[in-house]
């Protein structure tokens, strides 16, 4: 039995959309039980394995992330993230500030030993359909070359276990494919990076060949990761925006479009990140995944089942001797 | 008369798009004198603007920078450089190895005075048409706060003078829109920007709304401007193969793009890069044009006429002016 602790509170639509993905979820997976964190009066769920944990606060997306988590001691993602410290739980999932749930991580569910910062990962669809693992989208936005190092390191276990790629293609991030090229953190990651045993780097990417397959795992700081994250979000709608209104202003565009409807449906399924699930903060002692802030039902529920995936396949517990092997 | 040094040497195709896009723009403007610099046994053109000056040498897109102009003297690139420097042209167009026109602009052309560092501006197409002038997009790499103010400058007289925007509102591109976001960099940029008396600075912008119309001029370091532009030239490729390989894959979907293929142009010529000429090197004594390497002489044409443009607005004597106000 896997017990996922779920915060009931956070995200634009919650406790609603939360609520939806949690009896979803619960009814797919005979093996789930939820521990869901939140004000009791608002759960309309009745099931065996949804055990409701009464919270009286809740932390807004405009709270300032350390302040809300050492102050808000009874808030729904506190409350969450203690339960995966005190191991009532092996993981959390909440849509909810981003910043406080990166201090709930990291000052209560704790940093794995030998981990200096964790890092947000995200996996992104492919060209080809094969998703590439994605590192550090925000937790750390001012990386040393050191971490660039690690987020590989812990790119290259989150792969091989979750997503099942024995030998993991791990490239790093870059404003140019030789290896002379970047800044001086890329520069001296590139150095790190190339002289390791561990992983099969294959060098610098472009941004341009993110979404082309190239790689399986990319590296990167996060603010260079964040910034790119929300680059392809936005580029996608203005995309969308300027194809559309050119379009659709004309009649026998609609009909054209109308021909081709459900294979764009399918395209955009095959973009949609919310099929992929959330992020997850790795380098934690326990799973942590953040679902988009503005999550449907259906992310949230990709969420929980990712949080799920990674419980089963004991990522924490290899990351705390892979990574510890590193420090010896 | 406008003269405008051209390198007929650099680019993927040169000389055939450099010759093409030449031969197109003196016979479009009367007020165009060409210097033509390259290889006197290639050039076909017979025309009483387009004086050729015969060069021995060209440099290469896998030169060292910084070394191929200080060693190849007598390269297209050089020699075009030179002319700038010398008064003989007011302007110049590249559409070889990036880093090495950079040097060129650097060590030849020259730094007006109280520019730290030049940056590469582009103006990239938006949602409404717009338009948004966007640097650095790879002269700086390793930026400081000072630095990205000096490019707010540049980008708000460039906005003012070529794109005729009164008060141009300026941005910095950061991770978040809040204050208080971002890296180290960007918090302190943040600080400078919104004491400014000569900009009209809107705060932050995402990523996802560069191409919101949102800003007239985006601010960033040349490391991130140069991810975002390859992020946003990338992406349009990839969803494009996407998108072609689920529709062209059924008949009727051939069907319905065939009805909107005169509209499918009409968006891609909106999108088009090559619609808005190359990037430029500002902060120089003389204009230094960029056109992209994989240009075609449409390409290569606009970088022609925005180099002309560049020098019938006097945006140097403007910039040594305003740059050396701040200075006093």
């Amino acid at each position: 039995m896997f017990k996922i602790a779920v915060d009931m509170m956070g995200g634009d639509d919650a406790p609603d959309i939360v609520l939806e993905a949690v009896e979803k979820a619960v009814n797919d997976f005979d093996d789930l039980e939820i521990l869901l964190f939140g004000d009791q009066a608002q759960c309309t769920i009745n099931h065996p394995r949804v055990h409701v944990r009464h919270t009286t606060e809740a932390i807004s997306m405009e709270d300032e992330p350390v302040r809300a988590i050492k102050r808000k001691k009874d808030s729904s993602m506190v409350k969450m993230a203690e339960a995966v410290k005190n191991g009532e739980a092996t993981a959390c999932v909440s849509a909810g500030n981003t910043g406080a749930l990166m201090s709930a991580g990291l000052f209560i569910v704790g940093r794995l030993p030998g981990v200096s910062r964790p890092a947000l990962v995200v996996t992104l669809p492919t060209v080809k359909g094969n998703g590439v693992v994605f590192l550090d989208v925000g937790a750390n936005a001012d990386a040393k070359a050191e971490h660039l190092y690690q987020n590989a390191i812990l790119g290259h276990i989150y792969a091989q276990n979750v997503r099942n790629i024995e030998q993991p293609r791990v490239a790093l991030l870059n404003i140019g494919t030789e290896a002379q090229k970047g800044n001086s953190l890329t520069k001296q990651a590139y150095a790190l990076l190339k002289d390791s045993d561990t992983l099969h780097f294959v060098g610098n990417i472009e941004a341009k060949s993110i979404l082309e397959d190239d790689a399986d795992v990319i590296v990167t700081d996060g603010y260079t990761g964040n910034m790119i994250l929300k680059n392809l979000e936005g580029i996608a709608k203005s995309f969308g925006k300027i194809i559309k209104g050119t379009l659709m202003s004309k009649f026998k565009n609609k009909i054209a479009l109308l021909i081709m409807k459900k294979d764009i449906k399918a395209i955009a399924k095959q973009l949609d990140y919310s099929e992929y699930g959330g992020s997850v903060l790795l380098g934690l002692d326990g799973v942590v995944v953040k679902a988009h802030g503005s999550s449907n039902a259906k992310a949230f529920y990709s969420a929980i089942r990712q949080a799920k995936i990674a419980s089963d396949t004991k990522i924490v517990d290899i990351m705390r001797e892979k990574v510890g092997e590193k420090d010896e």
